[in-house]
């Protein structure tokens, strides 16, 4: 199935050498849409044992990042312009899920939402983070 | 020297595992400004090679939180209320240094900005992001 | 009714000057939800004819502001924090409309979400930005 | 002299008529660095007689985008893609002056810092505000 969007960003993932030592997978990649889950970690903890933001940021901006490539041309690639996130509670649970979607794609910069949840078994989810960002598509040369 | 800014600031760092999983270490803590490195690795790395912006924005927001608390009186701790980042050139280098100080330091909430360079040996520093980023301060109860 | 969560915000709406002379009304204030809009006007433009970026923040400010009012205690007021807006399209219309709402209450900060759409007589509604922002409350004092 | 990058940044400015009806002026356009100032006024205030934080970001916006502006090519033109903005004390003074300042040239996006501050007769200049704003290059067709 070459043309489902989920190729070259799974391909894409695969690559980020920091998703991997997080431990972040991608669990949804849908057109305009693309879900990345990180399970809880020790060694992944701010100074009071909850996700750091960093962590948190690193895959909103991931999801958004792929979110905003599912509406790209073919060999197309992408870069993070920036982005702003609103810390909403502290990031505890068993599971953090980055859920971004695309608000305004284009043909050069592309504006992408994602929320991040904490799963705990058993709980409601909890909203943790909430990021805007901008996401520029880099055309391959020759 | 228990006066010194740098005691609660170095404390509570080496409780932030993430930092530790990074690599991550403060190079300068003095009132109002601390320097966080970051030496480059090939796990911390996007699809390209260069550092995600997920290991930015860690040093970034790390360094901005432990400028503010330098800040506070003793015994107070910062959490991230949000921050923005604007990603500046492809961030490829030996070495990573988040220089973050702060704007405005208030009772409740503290404005910092932070900028990360890229450091490569024999070459000149390169600005690879900018952050301006909230934080607040956490009164220690009872 | 007294009670109405309309009153104080549009009580204080009314003392907002600036509001007035951009000719701006609120035109729904619910519990956790202000839309304020804004009839186009020759002399609120930015120099190719459209809305000026600072006219679109200044109704969607507001409306997080006040979206952000209406969930807090009585006599109590609101500021704004900081806030991050992204253009999406040139903001051309008959009437731009703020629809603000509460993302996360909190006793002291409250992170709100506006998007301001592009109204004209005949066409669909055009997102034209989208605002993440954090309000602070103003307790009374004495 | 028809090179200065004061020229298509005065003509441009001359036909925002939103700067126009506030009352702001440019009074600095140099290479990367443009200053606006907004005097006080009773009808550009918030609810507590404060300038509204949509002034704010307008003088502060139209500064960065026209510092970006005046590194650009002749004949291109320049329109905002986002921008946050910490608010960092009440915006009270006689007059309000927004710095902007290129923070990373490029040939698409620009990215550039402006700070607000309010000048009161006799008194120090107080930091009302902080933008991080990002900019695009339009080049003219045909």
């Amino acid at each position: 199935m070459p043309d489902s969007p989920a190729d070259p960003v799974r391909a894409s993932l695969g690559r980020q050498t920091f998703l991997t030592l997080l431990g972040a997978r991608a669990a949804t990649v849908a057109p305009g849409r693309v879900v990345i889950e990180l399970p809880a970690r020790a060694d992944l903890c701010q100074q009071n044992g909850f996700l750091h933001a960093g962590a948190i940021t690193s895959i909103a901006d991931s999801a958004c990042g792929y979110a905003a490539l599912t509406l790209m041309p073919d060999g197309h690639d992408v870069l993070s312009v920036e982005f702003k996130v609103n810390l909403l509670a502290p990031a505890r649970g068993d599971l953090f899920r980055a859920e971004a979607t695309v608000v305004r794609p284009g043909r050069t910069l592309t504006v992408c939402q994602a929320e991040v949840v904490a799963v705990t078994e058993g709980g409601p989810d909890v909203p943790v983070a909430l990021m805007q960002a901008t996401m520029i598509a880099i055309v391959p040369r020759g």
